[in-house]
Formats: C-alpha cells, structure tokens, sequence
C-alpha cells in the first residue's frame, strides 16, 4: 500500500452550459441522435481570454477550502493537461502556482498522459506524499474547446472544458493506496490525436481517428485488464469495492464500462451528461461528485480505472481512511 | 534519504555539429563576438523528419545499455522536453516506449518544467524506485531548433538538440539523493517563453524576453538559494562535494554559476560548448559524461543544480553507491 490520505477535492467548468440542441443547430446534426450516440446533454466552453491556469487555480482554490488548508500549505502543485495549458514553456504549473499566491514555496510541474493524467498525477502525487514530500495539489484542467472546430463535427460535439482537483497528504492508519496499474502501448493504433505545432508547422485540432465502435472494443479490454491488475494485487473481490469510478468519454462508453463490470449504475458517479467529454478532468470531476454527494465512509474502497489516447491504461484502488 | 540507484546513463545530439560561424554567417553576426558572449562552439540540429520519440528512443536504448538491462525491465518511462514532442496528445512517451518495442509493459507520461524538467524527473523517479515501481527510465529530449528561425537570432544562436537518459533502479546500502530543492517563482517575470499555438491560435517561436543580464543576476540567486538549501538539508558543505553539475543555457552562465560557487572548472563538466543550450537534456548531458569520463567512485557526493524558466530552481545532492 501506498499511504496517501485524499485531503480535500473539488471540481468546476469555466464558463456557461452549451446544450447539445444549440451545437447541432450550429453544425447541421439531429440533435436528437448525437443525444443517443453521446449521452451528452450539456457541456461548458471556457470564454475567449480565461487562461488554463486561472481555472486550474479556482480548482485547486476549491480543493485547498475542501481540504482546510492554505495554498503554501503545498509543496508540489501537478498540472495536468491534455492541450499543452496556456504556454508550451515554462510549465503552465508556474502561473497556476502564481494564481494562487506563491512565490517559491513549492515546486511545480507539467505532466501529460491523456485521459489518464490524473491518474498518473495521483501515482506521482502519493508516492512523493508517501517519500515525505506534502501536501501535492493535483489539478487535471482542460479547456479542450480551443482544440476543436465545428468544421470537424465530431471532436467538437462531445469535448467540453472543465478543471477538478484533489489535495493528497500524509494518511491516517490503513488509508491510502491499496493497488496500481497503469500502463501505455504506443503500438496500438492511434484512435485520439492533437499533433504538436512545434512539431509540424501548422494549427493542429484534435482528432478522432477511428470508428467509436473499436475504440469502444480496445479501450474495454485495456480497462479490464487494468481493473483485475489492481484488484488481483490488493486481493479484494469487485464486489467488495464499494465505488466505481471510471473515465467517461461520453454516456455509451460508461454504460458499456458499468455493463462490463456488472455494475449497478449507483456504485458510479455519472458526470459526461453535464460536462461532456473533458480529458484527464473525467475522471477527478466524477472523484469530487463522489465525495460530495455520496456516502462514502471510512474503509470503503474507490476503484478509478480508464482508458485513454496512446493506449494508456489506468487503474488506482484507494481505501478512504478514517 | 530517498534510496536510489542510477543505473546507466546516455546522451546524444541528433544531425551533424553547426558551427556558430555557419550560423552567424547566415544571419549576418559576428561569429567572434557571438562566439565570446554564449561560449558556444558548435550545436546539433536534428534533421527534418526525425522524431522527438526516436531520438528520445535511441538516449534510452543507450542507458539501458549501460544498466545492463532490458528495455521490458523497465516499470515507467518518463518523457522530458520543453517543446511538447512530437504530439501534445497522446503523450510522446506512448511512442518512445513503442520505438523501445514496449507494448504495454510499463507507463509512460510526459513531464516538463523548462530547463529543471530533468531534476523534476530525478526526483519523481526516485520517489516511484522507493516506493517500489522501478526501475524507471528518464529521458530529457529536446528538439529546439523546431522552435527557433534565423529571423530572432537570439535563440537561434543558441538553442540546440539533444537528448539525455537516465536509468534509477533499487538502491544499494548508502545511495540515493541526500537533499532535494525545486521550486517555482511563477510571480517573476517571464524570462523565456514559448507561448502554446493550442492557446493563442498561431505558429509561436522561443522567444527570450529579458537581456542577458537580468536573466543570470535572477537565475544565480535563486540557484544560489536551491544550492544552500539542499546542502543544508543533508548536512554537506559545499568544500566535500566531489561533482558539481550546472545547467548550462551559455557559457558565460556556467562560469558565472561556478564562480558564484568558488568552484575550480574541473569539479563539474563542460558541455555547453559543444552541444549548445539544449533545455532539459543540459543536466542530464553533463551527467552522462561525467559517469563515463570522470573517476567517479563510491561515496561521492554529485549536485546537480540550476534554473529554468518559470522561474524554476532546482538542487539534487545525490551519494553514489558501491
């Protein structure tokens, strides 16, 4: 186990609800039909001008509130991020941590791995919790609308900006970690890609480049292993874990997720309906749901586990603590 | 203590040496005085085509080389550059690991945090070998001469490619980094800056917007700083480290940086010379060289200190083992 308590959590998305009808309308689609492929009702687009750090910072503001402490309490602050946040360098980190009022207090990094960034922060951030180094604040921001055009129907009915964050500290007794498995094979067919301007010269948008049905069948396989990895290696049942998180990048792929597992749709937390498909924000926005409107005690277990662009694999089973 | 092992180290530049004359003759400079401002001989820049993942590849292969391992021994692939790789999503580590033949038999995730990228890495690596996901590659890669053009000769004179390799592992009795200092100061002015073309919608270029001057006055202070506050943490004075190792964005800066220091030249290892101002990869350049070519031996202190953009500082005092 790695001992890590989960201090304080909180989630948002920047700007007002765009509804599926308004797109369509925009887009010349049958609204009623991406209702039915996507399970997406509503998701937000960030205003022109608001920065990736000022809407990490609120998070991150929210988590720190959450968790009773004070932005210097922190002494890593984990950006993580699927578009490369407001600058390529230095880390966007820099301005989220100057947001929030420090200067020097704590160090700051960028990290990336895309849908499953939070889970690779979350590892990173318990580890450098469990080595001595906390209270690391983790915030997943995405404001994947800049990345998208309504030229390119698809990407651009289903992503939505959003941040959510958690503060991860020293645990109580028998509180924290209990199994990790995350993993990435690049030689996968690439199925999401957001080509790196500096690399080819020219505005890149993101881009879905294979049918939703076999990404549906690769991402289901890589999350099943990863689920019975993780379970297999703290030895606890499926059935015994008492909530279920998973990466939704839209409402088909979580039902198909939940009906894999044979879950009732009540150990989960649905977030894709109102937030639409928000990268390495999925799966935090639906932990701080969870931990806010759930009744979730002492000694239950959280399994969080995803799939996403790269293939990247992830899945984290935590034990709340007391 | 956080109980660590370098492995095996690897460093290389991509494309044939660039003498500053060709350079300076393109853009109508003159060679001597630019020769004698920057303390930079030559640089490397990768040709068209060639890859952010295959160079980074290619540095792994050499470290696991020196570990006398195998690329599958590895547990997690951390992909290091301040220009974004070959693609902003999925992560570029995806790809590193496939070039590596890695078909999901470890994570990978891309980490960045300007030119203190690498002791981020150092430290996130160690953290994951302590707490026993290991061994664990590093590689710093940058690409830079995709993010400069002749027209703002400032970093096009000395901003280069290169990448740098890292392979931690368990520790034997006595090793590992003894102190850690990282920090970032996102209230300073920005020093250089490559604005995301995700974010602002346009092509963007490294841009250095502070004078020469001001840069190494702010980076010796909080270097200086870092410095202090590692070797206080692990109760070494300055006088019984046996290696120092500076990042080097120009020649002046290392002698600056060594001076600050009242370091003779032969206690660290000089690489800006030939390979430029490489970004991340600078320190963990230097650090490849020093292994092979310096009578390294059990029970040597190393630092490794510098400053980035953000501004990012950084100190790694680490004890070699037997």
């Amino acid at each position: 186990m790695i001992p890590v308590r989960i201090l304080g959590t909180a989630s948002l998305q920047p700007g007002p609800p765009v509804t599926t009808e308004a797109l369509c309308a925009r887009v010349g689609r049958d609204a009623q039909e991406v209702l039915r492929k996507t399970g997406i009702l509503t998701r937000h687009f960030a205003p022109p001008g608001m920065t990736t750090a000022a809407v990490a910072a609120q998070a991150l503001r929210g988590a720190l509130e959450a968790a009773g402490l004070e932005a210097r309490a922190l002494r890593r602050i984990l950006c993580v991020t699927s578009m490369g946040g407001d600058v390529t360098t230095p880390a966007t980190a820099n301005r989220v941590a100057a947001a929030l009022g420090l200067a020097g207090s704590c160090d700051a990094m960028d990290l990336s791995n895309a849908c499953m960034g939070f889970l690779s922060a979350f590892d990173v951030g318990a580890r450098s919790v469990a080595t001595g180094l906390g209270p690391v604040g983790i915030v997943s921001v995405e404001l994947l609308s800049r990345t998208t055009t309504p030229e390119d129907p698809r990407p651009y009915l289903v992503l939505g900006d959003a941040a959510a964050a958690a503060i991860l500290g020293a645990a109580r007794p028998g509180e924290g970690v209990l199994g990790v498995a995350l993993g990435n094979d690049g030689t996968l067919p690439p199925d999401v890609v957001l080509e790196n301007p500096h690399a080819t010269g020219k505005p890149e948008r993101m881009r879905f480049l294979t049918p939703n049905k076999a990404m549906t069948r690769v991402a289901l396989e890589a999350l099943m292993r990863a689920a019975r990895s993780v379970l297999d290696e703290a030895r606890v049942a499926l059935g015994d874990v008492e909530w279920v998180l998973t990466h939704q990048p839209n409402g088909r792929m979580l039902d198909a997720v939940m009906d894999a597992l044979g879950l009732h749709a009540e150990r989960g937390v649905r977030v894709v309906d109102t937030v639409g498909s928000v990268g390495s924000a999925s799966l935090p926005t639906a932990l701080d749901r969870l931990l806010r409107t759930r009744p979730v005690k002492a000694g239950d277990r959280i399994l969080m586990v995803g799939v996403g662009a790269g293939v990247a694999h992830g899945a984290v089973l935590y034990r709340v603590g007391g």
